[in-house]
């Protein structure tokens, strides 16, 4: 922790990677695109997994596990997806190396694959594909599963988390008898991931639906949580489709309905991914490094022994025993630092870039006195506190830095959400201060990839719930009946 | 459930595929040699993963992840290492589809990667290329790193769980300052293994070392467990792998130490896989399907209503409800099935197929007497026993099964292991009375070559702490000084 980061103000973009490489989350390996998530950055992964995890079980789902290949054929089979993912697509096309006798190692052109296997860049069509098996009538519906991998988009830009070759992520894939049931499953997912979101991220989320140019590849209806980063820029933070009878049609997935028909499966795909770390990092993080919010922090709480003796160091040691016993009782995670490789105010610094929510320094003098010293990471407060009722206090303030955080962000979002009434308003906002613009629109593909040519703006989404609102088109003039929300976006 | 599975004394490796598909664990995928995990089968591995997570962090490990993709380049540089992988990896070439004109979606060869990319069968490569960016200093060590993730090796045979061609593991790689600590890390996570699968899979193991024609590619010494599974054929349980400098040498990992001089790093690595999942079936199922210990059952006890009009269901319902939640408090997963559409004999079946310790039957009888019926999996005994205290009751018998289904699976074992004294005692033992067999042999790779050759058995591992005994090799008539654990194998 020898010296800082890039401000934001001076190089956002320079601020995020080096804040990523600081607070030891996450690094490029050898391999083009693909990252390295290293313990710390791993740990926030974890803690998410587990959230998630129980939230998809609360919802009736369990996990399962399907194959990394794809045979190509199964990939070309739903048209519009094929055309969405064929382009970034890593493919095995061998099984074997060999000596070339000169002591070379090279691919065996003799073990050569009869058909080409892709690594899945998502999982819908080898999924399908054994569903079939899985449904025959109405009573093997619904089918409700998650799987925890990992999948490869052979992207040309990458950015640590935020978009990478291969990354981790979750995917439902569900099958319903009706449509109703799995477009209800589909928006059902969107709620748990805003509220993931929400309560556990602390990045507060705009629910919607995605127009037909964003659409996930093979889906009806894709749902969306749209997340403002500091930067004023939108992050895709978790989707969740409702995918007809596509790929139902695609693999002949049929079943007997009570009235003894024979119909086409209903879907619905929805996941979230690391990309998620990189959402958390942007909305919170500040200047002096990462700002956790305390749900999702692998340390919550570090103690710092401020020490000049062994005595003191001792007595110091005794004392954080008995508080870190209390605050594990309470299922706060704590860690207590007395490395003497390094200063107080190193660790200070080391912390405050690993985003731990609160910092207690103990001295000998707060022996004496019966107090400790507390700062908060989010504000970056300190105070002077006594020791009575502690533990409580501690966890007391975890839940007020959790809705801080939040608050926060909020209230940054709505700082920077406005609406626009003509193009140039539209541009000049987008200019000068970006963020998410809410604005009349014509319904047209054509309108819509025109200003992102333009302008490099997205419709980010067309919110739930959205208030009718008759307008005209900022761009084609033509009458619209609701604004969407447009944005620059990761 | 309408029939049952082809008996072990028929046809073993029949009743274990019958009892893989029928008690709902995995099956084949349309890729060769990739399984498709079910629902059943993978919340049996996420107990075992929680369980080894813990292990491994109360143990000083955090998790992190590395790429899926290795170089080429990278692979082939610890040269036993690529030997023992290069014949069995699946190969990336290309990074893209493209449409050919007609419609067809083919590979696009505009799009050959530069450099071929494995799917890693296993990470040290990968791995230690990063390690050398982490470590400078002495104080940089050790690193005590674990991987959850999916691997790939080309078996050309594959059977569900025991050998796929892609599976799923975590692999532990440490790195340490000298030989010693990473020896002892290597035991160490040795005994976790064998901790493990004694206490949860309730499969007693024989700790080990391979003979140097068995060690892991790349590795100085490999520390193994080896189970005898029912049919007297050993398995490989884990493995554990003191790997020297090897890797550090091959990556060029350095450190400087306490003493100011620049040496090479020393590493360990270890790994269990799904291949425990077909260990714990083997060990302990019967001809009416699986047997689970208790601590690894997804459902340990499963309540089956018998009424006969919806007011007896009514109140059956309402004391087990009373029970569950009792059940719940002590931690003890349980599932009522009151479902209309199956019969409770059906049900039963159903339950015994999958291995749920423990099944209360409880009818109107049972309410008027205070009574349930009671029947554990493991025996298949069945007791009606007094509804008092019955919540403390299951909670002791869980114990008792768990237990219970060691002793067996050791008693079993105990039977099964035998010494001979000669080939031909060798010979006939294999043949009539497959199992451990502990022999002298002389020490060398050819003696243990030509032994599997002719018998098929192969040296499962030389035990810990073996007993020193003077004797002759089966074989060679050559002396030894110890005895060494033959087996056939999976």
């Amino acid at each position: 922790m020898s010296k800082g980061i890039t401000s934001r103000a001076e190089d956002y973009s320079q601020w995020y990677n080096e804040l990523v490489a600081k607070a030891d989350l996450a690094e490029h390996s050898a391999v083009r695109g693909c990252m390295v998530i290293k313990p710390y950055g791993y740990s926030i992964w974890e803690k998410m997994q587990a959230a998630l995890d129980k939230m998809f079980k609360d919802t009736g789902h369990t996990n399962a596990y399907f194959p990394l290949f794809i045979p190509k054929s199964f990939f070309t089979k739903e048209a519009s997806h094929v055309e969405g993912f064929a382009t970034e697509c890593a493919v095995v096309t061998h099984y074997r190396l060999k000596n070339d006798g000169n002591g070379n190692i090279i691919v065996d052109e003799d073990a050569k694959l009869e058909e080409e296997l892709i690594v899945r860049p998502t999982s819908e069509t080898i999924i399908w594909n054994t569903y079939r098996g899985w449904v025959q009538s109405y009573r093997d519906l619904p089918i409700l599963v998650n799987q925890w991998a990992n999948v490869v988009r052979w992207e040309m830009r990458t950015r640590l988390f935020l978009r990478t070759a291969e990354f981790l992520w979750q995917e439902g894939h569900t099958a319903h008898a009706t449509s109703g049931e799995a477009i209800e499953e589909a928006e059902r997912m969107l709620e748990v991931y805003a509220d993931f979101a929400e309560n556990w991220l602390a990045v507060p989320v705009i629910r919607g639906i995605k127009t037909p140019n964003e659409r996930f590849a093979g889906a009806v209806e894709t749902y969306c949580i749209e997340a403002l980063m500091q930067d004023g820029k939108a992050l895709q933070a978790g989707t969740s489709h409702f995918l007809g009878q596509n790929f139902a049609k695609a693999f002949d997935v049929k079943f007997t309905s009570k009235e003894g028909k024979l119909e086409h499966v209903w879907a619905t795909s929805w996941g979230v991914s690391t990309r998620l770390v990189g959402a958390l990092i942007m909305s919170h993080s500040d200047d002096q490094g990462l700002v956790l919010p305390p749900k999702l922090a692998p340390i919550q709480v570090v103690i710092v022994p401020i020490h000049k003796t062994d005595d003191d160091l001792a007595r110091i040691g005794q004392f954080a025993d008995g508080l870190i016993a209390k605050l594990k009782s309470k299922n706060i995670s704590v860690k207590y630092d007395d490395r003497d490789t390094q200063r107080p105010g190193f660790k200070f610094a080391e912390y405050e870039m690993k985003g731990v929510p609160v910092r207690i320094a103990l001295g000998a003098r707060d022996l004496e006195n019966n107090t400790v010293e507390i700062a908060r990471r989010d504000t970056r407060e300190k105070q002077t506190i006594s020791q009575e009722g502690l533990d409580l206090y501690i966890e007391n303030l975890l839940t007020e830095i959790q809705q801080n955080i939040y608050n926060k962000a909020l209230e940054f979002r709505t700082q920077n959400t406005r609406e626009a009434n003509s193009y140039e308003e539209f541009k000049k906002a987008l200019d000068e201060t970006p963020g998410f613009i809410s604005a009349h629109w014509d319904g047209t593909p054509e309108t819509e990839q025109k200003i992102k040519e333009e302008t490099k703006a997205t419709i980010r989404c067309i919110p739930l719930n959205n208030k009718k609102e008759e307008g005209v088109c900022i761009y084609s003039g033509k009458p619209s009946s609701q604004r969407v929300l447009f944005a620059r976006a990761y």
